[in-house]
């Protein structure tokens, strides 16, 4: 096991009527920015019930963000947290929202140059943020107990992460779910399926408990999907879910053993070069990951083979290729196409992406490395 | 699964060396009182280590903290903390001399009355204890980051839990525990194993995540068990024994599911009773509580069987019973006897111990507040 330090500081408030206690979580009398997206949660009922829950504070309102929050709308919400002296910010949305809120925050307390250069210069994250909670309606990304905003700058088409700060509370109410498009379910199952990979699958350094703990996610994961995407919604279902997805990226099962992220990074240009959804770039990629990595990944991808999918026959790399399409239909089975073709993105795209990565300096990626632009391709190249 | 709230403050340090992190740790200039037992840290370097890693503070120190701390000396470190105005402690020891300090932490800001009135009348905690760290050198009772503390009355023979605050930070080095007696190291497996089954044995309520990591945790700890108890130490053994026993108790797998219980309080009242060491008394006491409650425990004891001890043949009543024969099996060859006669313990102890939790009110113990004087000695009487 590797050496780590860990500290996750959020308070979940998890369960059914859980956004009552938002009154008791932000500060009274506070000065209340509440951020969102699309509108959807004028329609299931969610911004009334979070509005019923803050009284006494001075509250406004920021919407609009987009999936993949782009940069130049989050900067104009940090300029009404700075004009109107906003003093607590509320995101309620998905993963998009959260992450959104996370940069205005630090953007609205950025007071040399642009933000924008925490993610391209590596600039400190201001010290005091603007302190933020969440109302999480999408259970998928784990932005509401990690630190990570990944934002979008529509005018460069750059799609990057960084740490920035950690919400205060996160309310997880799972009947909040019930109203999400069939499609959004089946992308939050694959994300926090990848984001498991990325922390399990690289090579083994003797922490079985970690090892276990990750396989609990697939396995549960797996387990829950048929009835987490059912419909009519089904409360215990979208609550095994939703503990899912926030448990696969709150930082616990990457301690003390190596990560890989490449995933990440070949889908996050993926999406900012075709708007592709998030889930639908990891779906395309991690199969090639896994079949292009399989040296480095061999120890960790049959252990995966045998306690995840049960394969305990033929020879290793024979195993290895039944997990690598074990995955596949996994991903298809709930619903998330994982070929080029299904979305009809041009096979030229694999060579721009590697090339991407290869511009901002990404030319080691993965636990060992050694992923640069070749092998970019080669991962890509399975999936078309 | 049950709704849940859910926040751990306690900032770990995890893996050879870390106690060099102390000194980022504890405030600067800070005037700090060493908390720590019998003095075997001065013998394995351990005393030395802290020491050279807090320049610049003021340091006191406090020792002789007993095992199952008692009430009179704490109060005395109590004194100390008020009288030399000292704002930073500094736990280093096993989980008697961490809940000796969660107390001393409150004490010392108690203002009206005794401070073990929260013991038995529940009076709150002080808001602001005084803030404390500790150094962790005997991985079992999950202390280093639970607010817990367990404590014994020597005047009156009463050992009772409450939960007090968290530590700031735990630094976990599992090179420390080298020099600890087989016997605490068989003590500290067998009290996180039952720390797990406290949490996981009850009745289903549709968690199945929390239901697998805590199988992890049992697992793990069954795998690792024979390395951990080597000579000379196994580092890789002895860190997955240190992060299980930390997981066991850090209250993540209790979230959204019911606990028991009823096993630590019979066992604390055997141990304020008789001085038997606490994991003895869990050993003693777990396969009773098992056999007496099978009906409760019913769907549980036969995933727990099937999952953990692969036991798969027989009728279901075979099941559990070979489950309880395996975990006896388990306590007993870590080391660990598990009958009263092993110990000399007289059979009327169960009586007394029955009487005792009825006379504090205690007689509603376990997930279905169903386990009063009778059950107590039902419990017991597996065991004699």
């Amino acid at each position: 096991m590797e050496n780590f330090e860990f500290l996750n500081p959020v308070k979940i408030l998890f369960g059914k009527g859980k956004i009552a206690k938002i009154n008791d979580e932000v500060p009274a009398g506070a000065r209340v920015l509440v951020t969102y997206g699309g509108g959807s949660i004028k329609k299931n009922g969610v911004y009334d019930q979070v509005m019923a829950n803050l009284p006494g504070r001075t509250v406004l309102e920021f919407g609009g963000i987009e999936a993949n929050p782009v940069y130049e709308t989050l900067m104009k919400a940090a300029e009404v947290v700075r004009g109107e002296k906003i003093d607590f910010i509320l995101a309620v949305g998905g993963g998009s929202v959260l992450d959104g809120t996370k940069f205005i925050a630090a953007a609205a307390r950025y007071e040399d140059g642009d933000p924008w250069d925490i993610y391209t210069k590596h600039t400190p994250v201001p010290a005091l943020t603007v302190p933020f909670g969440t109302v999480l309606t999408l259970p998928a990304t784990g932005s509401e107990m990690n630190p990570v905003a990944v934002i979008t700058r529509a005018s460069t088409k750059e799609k990057l992460p960084s740490a920035i700060a950690y919400a205060k509370f996160s309310v997880i109410d799972p009947e909040v779910t019930y109203s999400l498009p069939t499609r959004q379910v089946s992308n939050g199952i694959v994300d926090a399926f990848a984001h498991v990979l990325e922390q399990y699958l690289t090579y083994p350094v003797n922490a079985p408990l970690q090892d276990r703990i990750a396989e609990s996610i697939l396995l549960t994961l797996i387990e829950v999907a048929p009835a987490a995407l059912e419909n009519p919604p089904v409360y215990e279902a979208r609550a095994t879910l939703c503990w899912c997805a926030t448990m696969a990226l709150n930082g616990l099962i990457a301690q003390g053993v190596p990560q890989d992220w490449s995933t990440h990074m070949i889908g996050h240009e993926m999406t900012a070069l075709s708007g592709l959804d998030h889930a639908r770039t990891l779906a395309i990629t991690y199969p090639g990951t896994m079949a292009a990595c399989r040296k480095n990944k061999h120890a960790k991808l049959l252990q995966y083979a045998e306690r995840i999918w049960n394969i305990r026959e033929g020879s290793e790399e024979q195993r290895i290729d039944k997990a690598i399409a074990a995955t596949r239909s996994f991903f298809e089975g709930v619903g998330v196409k994982s070929h080029f073709k299904d979305y009809d993105l041009p096979a030229s795209l694999a060579g721009t992406i590697a090339k991407r990565l290869d511009d901002r300096g990404w030319n080691q990626l993965g636990e060992r490395h050694d992923i640069g632009p070749k092998e970019v391709e080669e991962i890509l190249s399975y999936s078309m």
